[in-house]
């Protein structure tokens, strides 16, 4: 059983005047933010103050490149050959890089957003793509991946290291993939089932189904939402069951 | 007097499906590209275009940062703070050095674009600005500087290493700055005589004013353009005479 | 005496996930409602959904065109020509009539935002491009300007109906001026006085300044916001007051 | 036999400091604009010089909506709702009628553009969403649909003025839709021979395949490009050939 488990919310998704997520409270539950690049989400000040907040905090930072679709928020599938998907990873990589050291904070991974990480559930050839670009410009830096999917098992045969994710908030199909967001019930809205179920997922390393039942799998990280005062709530509980089981919330490998 | 010199135009300046300039006749001339860094031009396809270019042509690269103003090409001042200005240069350097590793290459330098450019003759609090966002994230780099401006004075005062450009299709006004655009006879249209003067400046390693005055200044680099026929000529031009008159042409400081 | 009065608000400037302002709120105070056209916010979804909500509550729509700068909200100067100013506005109108179309409602006026805006009170130059546009592309729409401003006064000139409208949250200079937003106390916070100081200011028919100076003004229209709960309040409570001073809230022309 | 045919082609795609065609040579060539709205190419600035020169030359203008997709340029489909393509196709036709009345002259049709185009051979939905949207903001614009598509057929059976139009630079599989861009010989680049298959299609009322078969068809325009020097070349040997065959050039149903 794990000792150790991380929590990792995406953050930093304001643009301009618009704001998304309530960003404060989620560095005071989270062990890792996981940082919009300017893509699909955030901006330069965005950016640098989200970095300077986690390093202030100390929450573990990522970077967290998404497709270029600020208006669809990175959750459309927008077409892009291979070739230009591992460019759009390598560029927000090098600028979140760059940004972080601009708030004196490093990075410490990666983990792609929206329909550009549910490609990798699916898609071998995404998966090859974003490990690419990451093996030309990131080598040092782990990937964090659906746990189950593609980037996941191609990452660890390609040699990288893969920071395997569930979801606090998700229901998993009975093969362990994410509903889909349009489905009935893909999202999860009571806090205390979502907070005691991750901490079954996490105690037993298995991902519980909707039916309940449970697929093997690592797990070393667990994803929260905080884009409404409800998913806060999610998040908080996730973190204060994961305590009182005698986890220690952390970034890192699990174990 | 100098026995080198570098040749240094702004290229990657497409975008999407459009297209400016001609770079595959301007990597031939030129030992240094400013290569657009995808706020005032370029994007993640044409930055791994240009710069795996330049690597096979043997051209010397930088990182060529600009107001994130596409529509205006960077040519405009847009309001921004300082501070926000460091997040600017910062944002688009990391970019810019991700893209370089990407396409096997490597970013030599940083000089920045346009308007942002401009105000560095100006304004030394914009100088301070690019300067602090360099120190943060890419100490290493040399920053290229427009000979007799704020940027190029305060860089070297702030122990950074500056190489000092002039213009070889822009008149100077008596007191060493560039006449603005919008003023008649602001870019010289004649490639001889551009040719000549250029000449003419590196070896005396001053500034020739419009009223044919010489104002002494370093001169590690000259800066052509290629946004059309004309300007490749001149271009050409620039490098046929400098090689004629006995200089090598080559990225770094001079002398 | 007025015994009636208009309340407008900016309202529309969601943009694509981003969500700001409460608007369902405020379409059940205003009487008017100034659409955000795509440039500094809103979009085409939000835009039909604004106007269909307008409409089912019997709100009064005008088209609320600004600067093309979605990420600085509209409220920065942006350099464009006259002529460009002109297009920027005449663009935005004809979006919105054909949006108000679709939607089933119909555009009732033109005011334009944030800093577009600001120059107005400055730059009779601006004034005049706004009205050219206006007289190209909607010569049949009223223009809402601020109270004192050239596009106020020049409007008149030039034979349009010009609608002139005061703030309920913002203070005003002794040449009744509003203070600029970084100015200490440029904007109202205590809900209960600026309820009552545009009461006294529409009955007076005045300009209330920083001191307590009145300046006798044509007042059709004040204007409210509704970007945080406390605007909303001061948006209600101004209601609230108006009507219990016997005003009955409708757009059109003061009398 | 038709007496009468329209020449259509794209233009005004040019944006910002962007260009993209020779428009000033193809608005000697054709009878019909189709002007770019924003979107997927065009601005504020090119719409209005756009409208003005086909005004100036006699030329006819239509509004080409495109998907909001400037970087792809239109030509990739981008995941919207049929509810959001009737909005995306709403709020450019009356951007772009709007721009018309401001440069002086006036729409006279619709035609969508590149992948929205597209979408109308394969799918009635989406022939049915733009349909929707020009009975909702513009009643009395013909639509131009692909001979042969959906939204030629529907566009007539809902009561819509519809002008069919074959392509002059574009090969036909044998059922008569459009080859694929991606594949072999989608693009002819021989212009006699386009010139002379145009003839023969004109004057037979039929799409020409790839293998000589005439399949019948309503033929109102043909559409010619002007993206470069060669595709200038078959849009002017289009029209004198056309015109040798005894065709009057003008816009228009056929006769």
């Amino acid at each position: 059983m794990n000792r150790f488990i991380d929590i990792n919310a995406d953050l930093g998704e304001s643009w301009g005047h618009y704001r998304i997520g309530d960003d404060d409270a989620m560095l005071s539950i989270v062990s890792s933010a996981n940082v919009a690049c300017g893509f699909h989400g955030g901006d330069f000040n965005i950016m640098a103050y989200t970095f300077a907040e986690a390093r202030r905090k100390g929450v573990t930072i990522g970077a967290h490149p998404g497709f270029p679709d600020l208006w669809g928020f990175g959750r459309r599938v927008i077409p892009f050959s291979m070739h230009e998907i591992e460019r759009i990873v390598a560029y927000q990589v090098g600028a979140a890089r760059s940004m972080a050291a601009y708030a004196g904070h490093e990075l410490a991974y990666v983990k792609v957003h929206g329909a550009l990480g549910n490609l990798t559930e699916k898609d071998p050839a995404v998966a090859h793509a974003i490990l690419n670009a990451l093996k030309a410009v990131a080598p040092d830096l782990p990937v964090m991946a659906i746990a189950l999917s593609h980037l996941e098992t191609i990452g660890r045969d390609r040699g990288m290291t893969v920071l395997s994710e569930i979801f606090a908030d998700r229901a998993y199909t009975e093969d362990g993939h994410l509903v889909a967001r349009k489905e009935e019930g893909a999202v999860l809205h009571d806090a205390d089932f979502a907070a005691m179920r991750a901490v079954r997922m996490i105690q037993a390393g298995a991902i519980e189904t909707v039916s309940g039942h449970m697929l093997p799998t690592r797990i070393d990280s667990i994803c929260v939402h905080g884009d409404n005062a409800q998913s806060v709530e999610i998040a908080h509980k996730v973190r204060v069951q994961l305590e009182q089981a005698g986890f220690t919330i952390r970034h890192g490998t699990g174990a």
